[in-house]
């Protein structure tokens, strides 16, 4: 059981019909405490008027999504991703993000070299490392689902972001979303092997079955097959007490109902099924 | 480059225009050298008539697809899934099949334990154990990627395979389908874990970028991002010199296709892409 007050709203899940200063308004219209904006929607507001906006409703920022996306065909390429990086970083620090979550990209157009792409990940996050240790924005790096290797990430598992961050040092931790790791029998010896000052965000929705598309399908908490409250139970069990993020990306569901509902019944849910 | 003669053709990639005769044939016309096929199509054809068409044009029979789904809802239900896997077993037995692949099943109905589902796989295949290894067929457990993890198989990776071969004993290998382990940053030292004599087979398709559907949209070799030399290179390198079998799902492509240019595609993808 989940209170609202320890709820964040992922702008994602709304995304198709709210700007952020609607969603700042709908969390704060249903009690949820925490918000992590899309850079996309932070832009489109500007981060001037968002920082005052999210300070003003008291709202915590659990997280901006999201920087990564290192490996590129070129070096020119990968310099341009470690720009954009660092520029995501000073908008985690404007906004006050307790860390910014990095979807670290995979293989380049053409590349079926994956541990090549591991590599200038590795690399990527090394070079935004110091900048962000100065701005105070912990990296989170989000282990993706298997099924996302050939294109989004290729990190794709809990023990690889643990890997990445022992090598990477201080200042780089890990976003564990149940969807992406549920699966793994290797899960939670790899949430102990993080510890607590690692796991830096913890997102939730639901596996689906049928699942209907890589990307746009997923489900509600409750809706699939996920045991949310035994991966949250093991979180806890490591000292963690942060906020429970909700991501969805639903473009058949969630995404075409009234976000007020889609708030609301994040807010039940996270009573009865977290 | 692999040459005809070692390439297997699993039926399920012709599926939608060939009959098991049909296969039989194609395969002979292609020179290609085993077949690998799907009980409802072995049972169409008779078990009689498929193992004297077989044995006639002197095809190897790389694997018979597929006992396993052993979880269940009911005690009852998992007895059924046992009955089935043993007649699965003699059936592999009758054509002289080299393995029966498992596709071990996932979470029953309503159910999100997938660790009381795992241990309902290991509790199937002890059952059926002592009858597969009296008719001296390997039972080759699949590891599917963790895609499916909520409904067809709840053994993800390697290591799992792994694990549960080590906790089994004699009579139970592993039949890795590159499509499922590719992305996986533990594969190599898995395959080497597993050694030549747990290796029962190896699959081979590609991983499109993008996947349009989680099931029924596997690629050609050539067509996706895995490095299936580098794969197939590391099961040879622990011995692996058995069979290269292709096996693509392919609803809006190659089912599409006249058969026998998928089995020529087949056949010159095998020289140049694998």
């Amino acid at each position: 059981m989940v209170e609202p007050t320890r709820l964040s709203l992922n702008t994602a899940t709304v995304r198709e019909r709210w700007t952020l200063r609607q969603c700042i308004e709908g969390c704060v219209r249903h009690g949820i405490g925490g918000i992590a904006p899309w850079r996309d929607m932070l832009a489109a507001c500007g981060v001037d008027e968002a920082t005052r906006l999210i300070a003003g409703h008291g709202l915590t920022v659990t997280g901006l999504c999201r920087g990564g996306m290192f490996p590129a065909e070129t070096a020119e390429g990968r310099r341009q991703a470690i720009d954009d990086n660092l520029r995501a970083i000073d908008e985690a620090a404007a906004i006050g993000a307790k860390c910014l979550v990095l979807v670290v990209g995979s293989l380049p157009q053409g590349s079926r070299d994956i541990a090549g792409a591991r590599a200038q990940v590795r690399d990527g996050i090394a070079a935004v490392l110091d900048h962000a240790r100065a701005a105070r924005v912990p990296l989170a790096i989000e282990p993706l689902h298997p099924m996302y290797a050939g294109d989004r990430s290729c990190v794709n598992t809990m023990a690889e972001a643990n890997a990445l961050c022992e090598e990477l040092g201080e200042g780089v931790g890990i976003a564990l979303d149940v969807y992406h790791v549920w699966w793994d029998s290797d899960l939670s010896a790899q949430i102990t092997r993080a510890g607590r000052n690692r796991l830096l965000a913890f997102h939730v929705c639901d596996w689906l079955v049928p699942t209907r598309d890589l990307l746009l399908d997923r489900g509600m908490m409750g809706d699939g097959v996920i045991d949310i409250p035994a991966i949250r139970a093991q979180v806890e069990a490591i000292g963690y007490d942060g906020f429970v993020e909700v991501e969805i990306f639903s473009h058949d569901r969630w995404w075409r109902e009234d976000p007020d509902l889609v708030l609301g019944t994040m807010v039940e849910r996270a009573r009865t099924c977290v």
